[in-house]
This record gives C-alpha cells, structure tokens and sequence, in this order.
C-alpha cells in the first residue's frame, strides 16, 4: 500500500532497455514548461536528475495536453508512463505520459529562481532554504557532505574506534572561555558545550581506548566572517597510547580517505560542482611553529614573536609557503607554545616552553587541533590553575585522572571546513543547511 | 615515533603461533595482582580483554619481581615479553615480562570496585563514569551502542537516505510545546531544539528526498522515571513520495537489520551482558487504535475512551496481548485520533477524525512515532491553529509548503530506547555515557 501514484524510478533510474514497455512514474518538480504550440516539452526534476515529458498534440489525449501547458512551475507531479530513447533529452530518454497528477500546486511568484540562471545573495538563498536546495549545485554539496562523514566514521570504525556521544549540556566551560551560551536548565545555569574534549578524556580514564564523536558544538563568539559559525558539527577523536605524531598520522590518513571516497561515491556530486578534486599526498609536511613564525616574519609584513599567535596573514603566508614548496595545500604546524595552547596540552619532558600540539592546516585555514594530553593529575591541576581557571569547577574532570589514566592524544576537525576547504566553498555558511550566527537564528 | 613502550596488540590480539618468539607489548590497567611468594601473577586488563602476566620468583630479575607485587590496582602499565600458551589464563596465553613500566599510578582507595563483584548504585556509578566503564557490562553496551548506530546508518543509506543536521538552537518550539529549554543567544531569547521535525520537513521540500538525522534532543520535562532523560539521541528519518505504511515498512526492516548486525558484529559484548539475541520477525503486527483501546478496556482495570491517550498501563495491556498472539516484542498502532497527535500528522481523507500516524512499540515501552504528514499549506495551518498555536511563528516552516512540498512521511525513533529494549536494560540512565535529566548535570 503506498501512495496512489507510486514513484517505481528516479528520473536518473530510468533505463529504456531494461524496462521496455513497462510503465513507469516519475515523481518531482515541474522545472520547465515548453508549450511549441503542436508539441509540449515537461521537464520534470527529482533529487537524482531530470525527465523529459514529451506530449505531442495529434498524438495525446486532449485533456493531459491542456492540463500539462498550464502546469505552474515548481508544482509536485507524479507523471506516469512509456519511456522512449530520445537523444536530446536528459539521461537519453524522453516520457509519452498517460497521466499527469499535479500532487501539491505551487504558488507564484517564486521567491527565488531555481534554475541557476540568476544568482542570488547568499542571504536571500538561506532565507528560502527550502528553494535553495533546490539548485543541483546546492544539493550537491550536501550530498558531498553525507559522504565526507560517511567515509569519516568508516575509516574511524575501521580503525578500532567506538562513536560515543557526550552531552551537550553541562555545568563548567571546557576551557574556561567566556564564549559560552547559557541556558536555563530548570532551576539552575547551565551552558552548551563548547567542545566534547573533557568528556572524551574521561572516556580515555574509563578504558574505551579509541573513541570519536561527531556532533554539534556551540560557541557564543561574535565575530561576523565567512569561516566562522556559532553553532558547529565537529569531528573528534581521543585514543590510549598513542601520542601527538599517532594521532597525526590517523588525522592525515583519515583526510585522505575522505577525498578519495568523495571522488569515488560523489563523481556526479562534484560534476555539478565542476570540480576536480585530488587526493592530498600523505605524510603532509610538518612545520615546527619556530620554523612557522620564521616563515612569516622572512616572508610576510608581519611580524611574529615567539609565543604569539598566528592571525589570518600568518597563515596564508605559511600555506603559500608550503604550497610552493610541495604542491599539496595540507600541512601541519607542530610544537606550539605550551602558554598558547589550551592547559590540557603536554608538554615536552625536555623543554616545557613546547608542547606536543599541532595544528591541522589547510592551505587557506586551520582545520585542525590536536595533542597529546597531560595525563598526570597534578601537572593537570597545576596547568588549570597557572591559566587563572578554578580547578574546583574541574573536579568532575579531574577525578578520573586519579585513579588509571592512560597517556592519550586526540584532536578535533571541524566538519564544516573540511568540506569548505575539499570543494572551495567561499562561505561556510553554504556547508550548512541551516546556519547559526550572530544575526541568523532562522529558519 | 611513538610513546617508548608502544602497543603492539590489544590483549585479545595475542596469537601464540603466530607471534612466536617476538616481543609483544601490552598496555593497560593493573586488574588484579596475585602475589602467592615464589610465583606472582599480574593481570592487565584492556578494552578488549585480560592478559595474564607471569613472573617466577627464581627465573626472573629481582627488580621487576619486586616491582610487579607493588604494582597499585588499576594503575596503568605497559608489560613487554613474550607470550607462552596457558591454558589456565585468559586467552590460553600467558606473558613472561621483561619490563613492566607504569605509565600513570593508581591512587587508593578506589573510589567504585570494577571488578564486578560489588554491585555499585547507578548513581554512584554515574558519579564514576570513568570507573563504571571499567566494568565488562558497561563497555558492552556502549560497544553495541556505536554498532547500533553503524547498523542504521548503514541501513539507511543503502536505501537512499542522505544524512544531514538541522540546528539545535531555535527561535520557535517545534511543537508549541512548553517543555522547552530557553538559551540566551546573544541579546535574543532562543531553544535548545525539542526534534528535527520542522526542519526535516522543510528538507522534503528542498528535493533531498529521503533524509535522516542521528543527532541530540532536548527536552525540559520534569519526569523523573526510568524511561525518560532531558538530553537523548533522536534516530529521524523523512521521505517523499512515500506514506505512512511505506516509512513503517522501513521502520521494521531497520529494527530488524540493527539487531541482525549486533548479533552478528557484537557477539562478544552480547555474551559479557549474557543475552541471547533474536532478530524480531517482519512485518510488525499493526494494532489499530480502535482496536487497541478495545484490547486495553477488555483486558485490564483501565478504562480508555475513544480519544483519550495510551497510558503506561495500557502500553503493558496491549504489549501482552500481542506477545501472546504473536510472540513478538514489536508491533504498531495506527490510526490514532487526530487530535492527540501532533499538527503535521496526516487525517484520512475519508476520516478526517483519524490521521495516518503510528507508533512502533515494544512490549515494554512506546519505541517510535510516526506519519504520513500534512504536506498543503492551507490544511496545515488551519491545524496549527486549531491546536492554539500561533501561525506566526511557523511561518518559516509553512512558507516551505507553498512552492511545491510533496506529500512526505517519517518518523523518529529514540536511540537509548532501542539499546534499552533490546538489552532489556532497566534504566535508560545506563545506555547513556553522561545521562542529564532533572537532578543530574554532571559529570
């Protein structure tokens, strides 16, 4: 029992020597009305692609003639009948109808154009998401996505990590930030995570020994850029006995193995997109951040010293840096200073001043962060509180170093960059389907 | 590069014959240490099982001895030697050590036993998560926790479906509810989002067709039962061109397929919880409700009129009576009343009084809702009204259904739920890592 017009194919699905003369239905949206007078072209599109509903006036039964010229565009129809190889048309097939049911009439005006002929504000297309989506382009790129973390969680599954889920609201800042939105959680404040990262440590305590989470994050930062969201999905990993350069290696292996099913599972996905994507030669180059502040302060405008932060410039001149001299466009920054560094981040045994962090680049943005973490309970303690945090408010945290905790290391992507970076998306705003920021709490 | 003592096997990994005479490492936690004099017997305990670790008195360096019968519980350590066939010890191996290294000391007294043998309150285990995952049982579950989401992404994808992520900060209750946590999202009122619907439903008119999400809900309801959390895993799933009967269909083969897979990935956790799993028998019986309430007034003290809501006796009343017919766990009732069901659930055309709604039920528990959904805007905003509800504020959902929304049909289904049932665990609190409901809120 279904429907009463059953879709039996995509338009994409249809093939003339499979089916013969078997009907078929296709199902989707009126795109395109051609009325030539003696011959009427329906083009009707689906998720998958487009058909062609050819209706030549002699030859059709008058009512379906009429009703198909006056089809409003955009309107839902389910259209059945014979499919016939016709060159001209998409997927090599053209479709003599038996019927047209117009399942759910569209209203017009539209509030946006869909073929792609007209290029809308970013604003305007996620204000009418729901037209947006419509375009093959901005399909695309969520389809892209779903594999992106799709092959993520594969490869992860593979290498014997256990997806687990920590819980987005909690009583204490991850990282002590002001960057946080409170809620009222019954009588009493609480806060959106930030960030699983003390969560998956305590996983670490508790002998799950490679986990990953996938899932939002929330930080109240006001900045306005394209690269930028309060609202997150973000990949982590944490892992047992593993240090900093392990984990890279899983980081680094993982990114390619996205490209490469992206490339494998997504060719018409990216076809839309008229990209080219290659997968990025792994080991990527490491640069110690003392060679990293060299670069810039050699090769930029600006200057760097040791202990500051790398801005915006900063890193384009690293990236073009390391583009140049590799050709690939990921690389890592490693041995940041331990005071920049969050105070979960372990230092090195033979020189404190460093810690076992990196970052993740792409050529034209971080994607990255990760460590080897302080697994020892009072070198912990003693990190929260020399960066002027009360350890107090950690004690959940702390607790499960004190009992068997393994040295571990970890890091997390964030999910929108990576598929930003991947299909060169201008603003990460186009990742989501529906993004939070500052101004943009809708739809 | 690695820690000094890399891993080379998980204690489970240890494969007498193949390994021969090279060195293996083991990492992990000091479980038990059986010091009888002349012989002491160490067993390191890992994710995956228990290694036994031998040192005879005579045959072994004085140092290492005396260290070993020190060794603090639950300490971590990392054991190299080599591997002889015992019997008698987990895995039929045992490990003659040549360097024991503790990596991060235990302190004592423990704060929770894990050996297995002390049965600890759920709340003085969830206040040592960290501990209780040290338990076999515990990280059974959330192993078959992360195989049960593989087993539904997996099955949904093969069939189509896209993943994607709807926001969880929200400006509008999606179902007008007041069980809603309000955030402050920077000088704006805003939610933390109840479920995907609305936005699920806008996607069908986007064109992505077949759509799910895996993602957190929340819910600011003040039950405190067994059965109920504030934060849980929502499994939702939406679909064009498809009606209510269509989604079940889909519904009960996942179920089927997820328990398929633990059974068949998930066998080891499935003995440590010493369960014996069977794959659930498709199609699911469907009770009507009239029929359902007829069931419950004929064979228990309560009495439901037709229109009134399904209790928890009633849920028990009807879970029996198709166990007994059947001998299954899971069923459907459909057909409810449209007027106890959300706003976006389908009438009948010929009944309006009834929608094309369900619930996939277990014997024990309500499991999943679900319907065929109002997808002409007119009709849908009349119920959105009709519940009392201000239009208004769906306007960025109802603009969706004016340009061309096929008729679509979906359902949600709670994670925690099916773990709980299908483990038959008593407390929902243990299928989640860090449980949040009315008292709790860490760690």
């Amino acid at each position: 029992m279904s429907l009463e017009t059953p879709r039996t194919h995509y338009t994409s699905q249809v093939d003339i020597e499979q089916i013969g003369d078997d009907k078929v239905t296709v199902c989707g949206w009126v795109h395109e009305v051609r009325d030539l007078g003696g011959i009427c072209f329906v083009v009707v599109r689906d998720r998958e692609g487009r058909a062609q509903i050819t209706l030549v006036k002699k030859k059709i039964d008058k009512e379906i003639f009429d009703a198909a010229r006056k089809l409003v565009r955009e309107s839902i129809v389910a259209v059945t009948g014979t499919a016939k190889a016709e060159g001209k048309a998409p997927n090599g097939y053209e479709i003599i109808p038996e019927s047209i049911v117009v399942l759910n009439e569209a209203e017009s005006p539209l509030p946006m154009d869909t073929t792609g002929k007209v290029d809308a504000e970013l604003d305007t297309r996620l204000d009418s998401r729901f037209m947006d989506l419509r375009r093959e382009r901005t399909t695309a790129i969520f389809k892209i996505r779903h594999e992106v973390l799709r092959a993520v969680r594969d490869f992860l599954t593979k290498d014997g990590f256990i997806e687990t889920c920590s819980p987005k609201v909690v009583a204490t800042a991850t990282e002590g930030g002001t960057s946080l939105f409170p809620i009222t959680y019954f009588d009493r404040e609480a806060f959106l995570n930030q960030s699983p990262q003390l969560f998956k440590q305590i996983l670490m305590s508790g002998g799950l020994d490679k986990v990953f989470e996938i899932g939002p994050i929330f930080r109240a930062e006001e900045h306005d850029t394209r690269r930028h969201l309060n609202e997150a999905t973000s990949i982590d990993i944490e892992a047992s006995f593993l240090d900093h350069f392990d984990v890279m290696e899983i980081l680094e292996n993982m990114v390619a193995y996205v490209y490469e099913q992206v490339i494998e599972n997504e060719a018409a996905s990216l076809k839309a997109l008229d990209i080219e994507l290659s997968v990025p030669k792994t080991p990527f180059m490491k640069v110690p951040y003392g060679q990293a502040i060299d670069i810039v302060n050699a090769e930029s405008e600006e200057t760097v010293e040791w202990g500051g932060d790398l801005g915006t410039v900063a890193e384009h001149t690293i990236g073009e840096h390391v583009f140049k001299e590799t050709g690939e466009s990921h690389y890592f920054i490693t041995d940041w200073p331990t005071e920049i560094k969050p105070f979960y981040a372990m230092p090195y045994e033979d020189n404190p001043l460093i810690s076992k962090s990196f970052d993740m680049m792409h050529r034209t943005m971080e994607l990255s962060s990760g460590a080897q973490r302080i697994h020892l309970h009072d070198m912990l303690k003693a990190r929260i509180e020399s960066q002027g945090l009360n350890s107090d408010g950690f004690d959940f945290y702390l607790r499960a170093f004190k009992y068997g905790m393994p040295p571990h290391s970890g890091w997390g992507i964030g999910c929108e960059r990576l598929v930003m970076t991947m299909l060169g998306v201008e603003n990460i705003r186009d990742t989501v389907l529906f993004p939070r920021d500052r101004k943009r709490l809708s739809p």
